[in-house]
């Protein structure tokens, strides 16, 4: 895993991560833990839901797509958290076996005025099912150690 | 659990649900499989990090603020689904023994105009800590079915 700082990810800095095939028992196995709503938990109400049949909970693509993210090891060595995300949008439904993976691209860097150590990135996300349509998207912002003097 | 409609949930409408205290083990349980950074899974690293210990994954967070939301079952018989979250924020660390509730409130409730049956409803939702400190804060879009005529 390259060492990255906040000074080697500027605005405009690309990355993709790798691609996971989502199970229909992985999306029954989250959603009864995070969000039994019936149309992600159930395949009969799914199918009568506007849904037709079970989609994964918008959640679960939002940590699978995280978890590839911290796989490409792009930010992890100067991560010092976040304090938010924006603009989460569920564009098109995940259905079991589609495969997802992560497109991503910094949006503005920062250097933060009362802590010389770190910056501020703000980073978008979208998540991408293997036919090419985007199923999600958001922004994040990372705090991120500047690299040492 | 009161079946509510889009139509029963105007703006102004205000709901707490139970509390939930989140043990380590649950924090570690949770962090290793969905945000293994350090600061989340690694005592040692964590005491280190700029939190001073293990803090909860801001996305446990969200969840278990998420599930209370489900068991207060204020929507859930007419969820039609999520377009979208907006301003999520963490705002404290969440750290072992921590016991959570969410206080919510419906900030804007549009009927569709394409779409008779359904309306757009945001509720902006407050995770607090025991000490009454909110620890996040994030609104979500819900869709949600109109009462049938």
């Amino acid at each position: 895993m390259t060492k990255r700082y906040f000074d080697d990810l500027p605005a405009g800095f690309r990355f993709e991560t790798d691609a996971q095939r989502l199970t229909l028992d992985e999306i029954l196995d989250f959603a009864r833990q995070w969000d039994p709503q019936p149309f992600h938990t159930d395949a009969a109400a799914a199918a009568d839901s506007p849904f037709g049949g079970i989609i994964a909970s918008g959640f679960h693509t939002m940590l699978v797509g995280f978890v590839l993210t911290l796989k490409a090891g792009v930010w992890n060595a100067a991560s010092m958290g976040s304090p938010g995300m924006d603009a989460i949008r569920w564009l098109k439904p995940v259905r079991p076996d589609d495969e997802l993976h992560v497109v991503a691209e910094v949006m503005s860097s920062t250097p933060s005025r009362s802590k010389p150590d770190r910056g501020a990135t703000v980073i978008r996300y979208d998540v991408l099912r293997g036919d090419g349509e985007t199923v999600m998207s958001y922004t994040a912002t990372h705090i991120l150690r500047r690299r040492p003097a």
